[in-house]
């Protein structure tokens, strides 16, 4: 069945593409305003896009008025972010601070969530969270309504049981993230794994019949 | 714990991104090369950006000659991709297409996947994926050596059974998508789905202590 983009509503847009690009990993990213509130939100328009150097992409759309939503003024702003990575354990919270608060409310404040202070950067880390980048914003691009914000990562936190320090080396099973799916609230949990073996193109054509 | 990334290599940098940003949705491209050999190949760097219009973000780095990969260089001349999703039926064939094929070998013809014409584009989806983007190539980014391209969906393609085609309707729980996990060759099912509701800001302050 297909259906072209031209044809359909944006709202009908967003509810396709929505439910058919998952699991979607999710950034929960503290930014300062410019009189001071932290704000947190959640992002799942999110992804690494490259480690050399690594490079972070949020898609942040606009508030339903029509104006940048808190985040996106932010990070032009201040030229910096934190993003906070979300476990099970925080996915309450992070489903709250997607709530229509005001703009001088602090999500974080009101929900109780502890900050903690960033290496190289001013914006805070949320304690709660497994893994936090601390990112320097580069360039935001804009096509139509559909903005992209690119961050580079200077700071990478981990939760001390969950990284090996010497061999860089991530505890992924335990740490339990989850995943955004289709819907108005609906998500994954990371815990139904399955391996994939690398197979090299010699090996694969051993295996071929002649 | 922290890592600063001035002090990594970019080995150690790839090493704890990958296993902190999960799950990942994963796009396998398909594209032709200039030669007309039909490329793909599977990118967990990816996600949508955006629905107005709708854009998918897509980080492909560079093979370890220093070369960009047969993709990314498809997409530039060809001006145009496919981003087909991967279920689990796929996630054998997706993980070969990984494999490193010659450039004059079609990565679908060695492992017998199926072809379909596209609407508005020359490039062909896989019949097996059970949802695939038809996409014009917007523009890349590039950040020292990562680099971001996106691309515009002109055309959404579902399997008959999963999309309800009055409603715009997807059964996300019945496509059993796959998301990259971490490692060489972890994956997630997204079987294991839980529900977080939405609360409006007046209903969470009800619900505070005086």
């Amino acid at each position: 069945m297909r259906f072209e983009v031209s044809e359909l509503s944006s709202g009908e847009v967003y509810k396709l593409m929505c439910a058919m690009v998952v699991p979607r990993p999710i950034a929960l990213v503290t930014s300062w305003s410019a009189n001071g509130v932290l704000n947190a939100a959640p992002f799942s328009y999110f992804n690494v896009m490259g480690t050399d150097p690594p490079v972070v992409a949020i898609g942040i759309g606009n508030r339903s008025g029509g104006e940048a939503k808190d985040t996106a003024r932010n990070i032009t702003e201040q030229g910096e972010f934190v993003v906070n990575l979300v476990d099970e354990a925080l996915g309450e919270a992070m489903n709250l601070c997607a709530t229509d608060f005001p703009p001088e409310v602090s999500e974080v404040e009101a929900l109780g969530l502890t900050l903690a202070p960033s290496a190289k950067i001013l914006t805070p880390r949320l304690a709660e969270a497994p893994f936090a980048f601390e990112c320097r914003y580069v360039q935001t691009v804009e096509i139509g309504r559909t903005r992209v914000m690119l961050g580079e990562v200077v700071v990478i936190w981990g939760r001390d049981a969950l990284v090996d320090e010497a061999r860089k080396y991530v505890h992924t099973e335990h740490a339990h993230l989850i995943g955004r799916m289709h819907g108005r609230g609906w998500y994954t949990r990371t815990r139904d794994l399955f391996e994939l073996e690398r197979v090299s193109f010699e090996a694969w054509k051993a295996g071929q019949p002649e």
